[in-house]
């Protein structure tokens, strides 16, 4: 039986023009939960991770609203409840998918800590801006206040940035392989898991944010999966993306797919993580990955669309053009 | 090897005097994290649950003081965030405590839905207190606004009440076990579990909450455990709490205990629910509970402090006393 990892981003459950109520949220776990039924129908084994940006962003400004009658909540702390509020939604869309489809797959979520390297070069670099945007006097007290470092993002005011160091460990990296070995449905790594470092023996949590497809990648390594397969906006990855010579990219050397980003085809703040997390496991792992957005799930697993990355070497070139003639064999 | 079901208040990691800082509730969570290692060493297996009273009360004030910029969450979405948040706490305390003590146990928190009956007369019923306190106006304009149930409490405001019914089926139960039967240190059941229904085959969260103690009896009844460990504020169970003529329960039968339940000794929100949750337990599975505090609870387990709960016929009462001579054997 073949094992998939399925990294699906925060905003793949807040969907453009959404507010991100609980209703919405729900909607869209539940067709997310509904492909990936269809995948483990198919046969397939599923480890899901998921991001958190728009999750965590609002659960800063809840903590923050609420600081003068209950205490704050840490950025650790942040991660940890989305990575509950986010795996509950998923968790009951899958409970119900999977039951409706008559599969007796236990679903589970798993608490992940991701261990980083206090020595980090990133950990002096703060670069991921995070929670509410402030005007520049907000700013500037809560920069006196906390100590954050704060940028101007384009017209929309001030923001903080965290770090984002290299994921180096996960620490329920054992228990999510067991389950997966006992035929759970393990959801993990959410937010691309919650940073903490080893300090003299004591394991703390740091103010900084992993991000979700390195951790991904990582963890799909580790857990040694055939498929590392991303859920984003887009059916595929594009060059050119959004100009008049736009063109997708259907198939992919390592190589080829290095060059691209080379020559800047891929935004750093979006399609950028990605690929450089599909690139480290491909070539790791002499493994195939696949980019597409969440509707087209099950048909990208089965050759029909999608971006797909491949070694040169491997034969996978032509099983996608058998598969384009025939559903692929599950099992 | 003998299995412990411990259930940890939520007061337990935000004491009297606290405001409830995540730096107060990471000392607290340390402090049982202690005690757990302990008993780990002594050869016991743990599962662990835990309340989220004081914290779910804040998540739900955050959630109305963001509401204006961000989606508010309803109740189960605040369950699944809190036993994220405290299974963080926790999980953290317990790696490093193990680690520290050379124990190599794997520590996870399963986020757990715990199904409830739609007809269950409770839902009728709503009993429970949730939240922040409301001034008259406030908690007027939510009744209509929400449709919540509100009661006067004392001298303090109004405030939001909610149905509490009986658990019925721990929907992660299979995955708890196999877990457990690995060797892996397994949180659970957070505040009760978050309440869910079925409907029309599709699993629903419903604004209710279940009591922690009757939720963490059904965990350790399943489960099968040995010993059922319910940790709070005191030592012991007393008859006649704070009055001059106060005294500690060292031991009892379900019948004896029973009898002090219907003779108005345990308060209905405090005590009254533990004593109750240990009779279900001890009466139903012919196994033993103790009732102590977070400082007290290998000691209690070795025969040394606690309210011990036994059945009559059951030789348990001999081992105490053989335990007060000499710290018990494990394994």
């Amino acid at each position: 039986m073949k094992t998939i990892l399925l990294a699906v981003g925060g905003n793949s459950l807040i969907r453009a023009g959404e507010k991100g109520t609980i209703a919405e949220q729900m909607a869209n776990a539940q067709r997310t939960a509904a492909e990936i039924a269809k995948l483990i129908r198919d046969g397939y084994r599923i480890v899901l991770t998921h991001g958190n940006g728009p999750q965590v962003g609002a659960a800063l400004l809840r903590s923050e609203r609420g600081a003068s009658q209950v205490p704050g909540h840490p950025l650790d702390v942040c991660d940890a409840s989305t990575q509950g509020e986010i795996g509950y939604l998923l968790q009951q869309s899958l409970d119900t998918e999977l039951r409706r489809a008559g599969l007796p797959v236990p679903v589970v979520t798993v608490l992940t800590q991701v261990v980083v390297a206090q020595d980090d070069p990133a950990m002096q670099r703060p670069t991921k801006p995070i929670g509410p945007f402030y005007s520049h006097a907000e700013a500037e007290e809560r920069r006196s206040r906390f100590g954050w470092e704060i940028v101007e993002d384009a017209a929309r005011g001030w923001r903080r940035v965290v770090p984002s160091p290299e994921p180096v460990e996960i620490l329920e990296l054992d228990v999510i392989r067991y389950l997966l070995d006992r035929g759970v449905l393990v959801i993990a790594c959410g937010g691309g898991g919650i940073p903490v470092v080893w300090n003299n023996g004591r394991l703390q949590g740091v103010e900084a944010v992993i991000d979700k497809d390195r951790a991904s990648a990582l963890l799909a390594s580790r857990l040694d999966v055939d498929l590392f397969l991303i859920s984003t906006d887009t059916d595929y990855v594009y060059l050119n993306y959004k100009k008049p010579t736009q063109e997708p990219i259907l198939l992919a050397s390592p190589t080829a797919l290095r060059e691209y980003a080379d020559a800047g085809h891929f935004p750093p703040g979006n399609m950028g993580p990605k690929v450089e997390s599909v690139l480290r496991f491909v070539t790791r792992e002499k493994r195939e990955a696949i980019i597409t957005s969440a509707e087209n799930l099950c048909r990208a697993v089965a050759g029909f669309t999608g971006t797909r990355v491949v070694l040169e070497e491997s034969p996978i070139a032509l099983d996608v053009c058998e598969q384009m003639e025939l559903p692929v064999e599950s099992g």
